[in-house]
């Protein structure tokens, strides 16, 4: 590697920052340079987080952009929702290359923009130069932009699942999808409702119908094979520390084969280094702590339905590893660099 | 309680059966006075779970039919599926009163017993004496039923939520189940997948579409509202120590109402006591070491789909509290005796 | 149970207080009447804690002294350290028997609580009327007492594993004690450092040589045997639900036989139903979930010294447990009486 | 990197083999040629872990020392206790270098080996040459031998802990160490004890005063500093994933201060890049999935006990990672290769 990308992540103290700063540390093409986060006075980011003593002696401080643009030429955002908009056009500005881990520019449509996340959005201007961060998809796209939309972690298991059947035409619009999360997609908040005692052992599901994640899957699905489905998501916390398993129903428009349906998965994803096309059902613990994606599917006695199961790491493939994928893209190194 | 009635536990320290003696152990309308497991000699039940130490004296023997009848009056066989019928009949014939916690007796059709048990039923002359032991169905009949086929556990939290609608007409025939379930339910065996490392913060799905429950809930619903659904069911082994959670996907015959719904299951459930229809939707932990089933549901904008979410503990309601509620019942009990 | 008590509990939605609303609820010889909390307006516990629903319609409401001493007779304080004080004189002069289950009661010596909890005590007055509320050695006082110290988690795990020994004079005075505790022991507190996340699968030593409750068990040893001993004590955290298991290390002042040892605790325990002189070392998860405390010890080659382990749930026995044991035996009722 | 070293790993399947694979993989020095354990026909790797898919096609079979010793330079031994010694002479005669990490050769003395593993040691002519594989003690011995003895999980944890204050004549003979431990370091197996329900939220003390790995601590605290001491060992079993803390109880022989202990491990550890010498306690969880060794500790008022805390992640630090340390050392590599 002759010379390493200087990088800033922005919100380095959440679950996703943290797992940026994590992976970037030690991957071979990247120096970290700058680390921002709400804190009084400048603090050592090994004092935050203990594990990482030995690793970094970077300091962590209040966001400073003019500082953050001295430092680094690849900034992650890992700030809320409704926030990074706050930020993005000023680095764009610079002429940085920008890789948002929030919401902010997912959407092309405003409206559904502010319906599900309450907030006008303040940034159209740049809309149309994010590209949603999906390598699988939407590889050429990344390797020329300056702004990525860095998608949710319920979209990235559910899209990878099911964009090869939608885009072949061959799923009834109708489709459920069952997923199970970790709580650390609600983010790092002292709620007692977070309270170790409430998670462990512990399941629910929550936001039936209504979930911000459903439209992006819409859209993106929309965007990338022309078609229009109807999805009904269902998302579950679960006592497990990370990972999502996304349970998906989809009745085909005509008899399918096993045969068929893999084929279809190995040829959509074969130069994928992330996406494993598994012979059965997928289980989270073979993809926590990396960036894989599995997918595995079944069918019904008539092959007229099928179950197709997919998981990640909610924070690697979900947040953090696909960020850094798509930096590898932008960069124009191997897609895999720093997360094999 | 003037007179306490005499039980024996057969198969005695698998989950359900610990669970069995736990529950009984501490009923005031019972004495516990037989346990049975393979075991080489009569060896002290606290001695193999030794959180009973102080509760119990009871030794646990080999399983001897003649003396276990002398000792009880009423028997509870928690023994492996296909193993039961083969003591069943002498059980009937000394006039016991049975609680049979396998499948053995669940079906009425033979041939689907044997579909999914793999062996043909040897006591067909019994079958139609056994009474499906739900209670919030068929509480007349097991009142006057010498043998009960206890429910599975995964159907006891599906056919709970499914029930009214169904009776009512509500709902589309296809309707798709994905459960949740602790890996209690697959028995104490010493099997590698079964070790700590493996279940812990892991999660898959299982035998989609051909599981042995699904046909058991299909009958059960055909039997009590004359209409054949056409379920889809998956179910997932997840890192918990106890419980179901069961999420179903329903779509009305016609447009409903929140009202609506919540009336019907107030209406079905307003004399059960161990049915909690909720608000909103249900948490696990809120189940876990209780005999209540909870039962929630959203729908959606058009009102025409719902998300009906039904959580257990497996090894409670799902299966040795809900023994013990038939018990209850048999034995002109509050039904809640003991299980409060 | 011709008559019920009258109870209530201050500072109800406290994991302590939770547990002592699930053990008074289903108690035979108590009628729960009151319940307080800091809360706006008064609202169904069950709503609170849904898993309470079918089982009480009790409201829990901001705390008025006057209404809950017209409401019942034996009051619980679940409420933080250095509160109770501020009620308990109120409540001793409406002739109430009261049963606190935080620190403030449990010295004799107002500077060393001081010391440990960092303000003067206000109720210095009904200091010498409070009982250290541990039936295994203080039962005569307990029945004869209006006001209870609650002992702490540690010290109840602690003590009852030391007394004996201390008592006989078989034991050096300088005793190290290495506890694991679940987080529960730290209250319901909206803390990062509780988050699901941070104590799942972790485990930390805390305060090692200066936690408060050291002083409760070298104090009461002292009240107890008259000898004082000078324990060293670590506390740990570890991601457990629930329990607390001390592993105790002492040197004998003079060789020993195992016999000699279970004997002595077999003699100081014959009449304690709560206290589990085991043939081996304790295991947790035997204690969870009830009011035991399980005892085993171990000695080395030259039966010199001993490792001695204790485990009881920090809930139960280490607070709520314990509190109804001591209500029984204030009420006159057998002493396990809703604790098995 | 020039050129890789060619690894194999015999035993590849057991926790520790499966996290050798896992490093090994990924680390830029090598490249893993060969992988056994007992199967009866060769197997992808891959299948047996599928989590290992798209990293690696390598097949796992029965072991062929001669196959072995053509595929590779490096031989890790991942073997039961008593069936390294069976292969290791001949794999030294083909002039292999020998990492082994069963107790095989950590043990000068074949009396205490016989004592603690109940076999006659069958290799005693190698033994002189088996260097102790704790790279923080014996670096310059590591980097000249074929045959390293890797050290066992706990007395990593205690003898890193121990090492400086021993050989500073800081300690008393008598030392207390009382030590957690996840349940993977007891192998993969299948036994009900293992079973997740009887792991999960449990706690247990076992073989106090007797365990293997005391005399391992105490023969190479000796080797190396000359100094006899009398560690009093209790191992316990916690419901966690992975991982090591070990709470060290020592009396000093005089008074001393923090800033002279902290000085003392900073001077021992300055050049180890796997300590962290830290200012106050350790966590488990900021080691685990880390090579590192974290160190805390604790004085009394007195200035004259002290308690030190000491984590590792049993299979890292502990096993795997310890061993690839060693490679790294024998190979000429930085230290650090493939382990940060």
């Amino acid at each position: 590697m002759s010379k390493q990308a200087k990088v800033a992540i922005l919100g380095a103290t959440g679950f996703t920052g943290e797992k940026l700063v994590e992976i970037l540390l030690s991957h071979p093409g990247t120096e970290v340079t700058y680390l921002s986060s709400r804190t009084e006075v400048p603090v050592p980011y090994s004092k935050l987080f203990p594990r990482f003593l030995n690793k970094t002696d970077l300091k962590c401080e209040t966001l400073d952009i003019e500082k953050c643009c001295k430092a680094a030429d690849i900034i992650f955002l890992s700030l809320p929702h409704t926030v990074s908009m706050d930020f993005v056009p000023k680095l764009l500005a610079e002429k940085k290359k920008v890789i948002d881990l929030s919401a902010d520019y997912r959407f092309k449509d405003t409206a559904l923009y502010q319906k599900y996340y309450k907030l006008a959005h303040k940034d159209s201007k740049n809309l149309p130069k994010a590209v949603y961060g999906l390598p699988e998809l939407f590889k050429k796209d990344i390797a020329k932009s300056s702004l990525i939309a860095n998608p949710g972690c319920y979209p990235t298991s559910i899209i990878l699942a099911l964009f090869p059947l939608v885009k072949e035409g061959l799923v009834e619009k109708k489709i459920i999808i069952d997923s199970k999360s970790a709580i650390t997609g609600a983010g790092r908040k002292a709620v007692i409702e977070y309270h170790y005692s409430n998670i462990s052992n512990n399941l629910w599901a929550y936001k039936p119908f209504v979930h911000q994640h459903i439209p992006e899957v819409s859209e993106v699905l929309k965007l990338s094979t022309g078609t229009v489905i109807a999805p009904q998501f269902t998302p579950h916390v679960i006592g497990v520390e990370a990972g999502i398993y996304s349970t998906i129903y989809v009745t085909f428009t005509k008899s399918v084969t096993e045969e068929k349906i893999s084929g279809i998965y190995s040829k959509y994803y074969k130069d994928c280094p992330f996406v494993r096309a598994l012979p059965g059902l997928p289980r989270l613990k073979d993809v926590v702590g990396t960036n894989f994606c599995d997918i595995g599917f079944a069918l019904d006695e008539k092959k007229e339905n099928a179950v197709i199961a997919s998981s990640i790491d909610n924070l690697v493939k979900g947040a953090a590893g696909q960020a850094v994928q798509n930096m590898n893209i932008i960069l124009g190194l191997d897609e895999t660099e720093g997360l094999l």
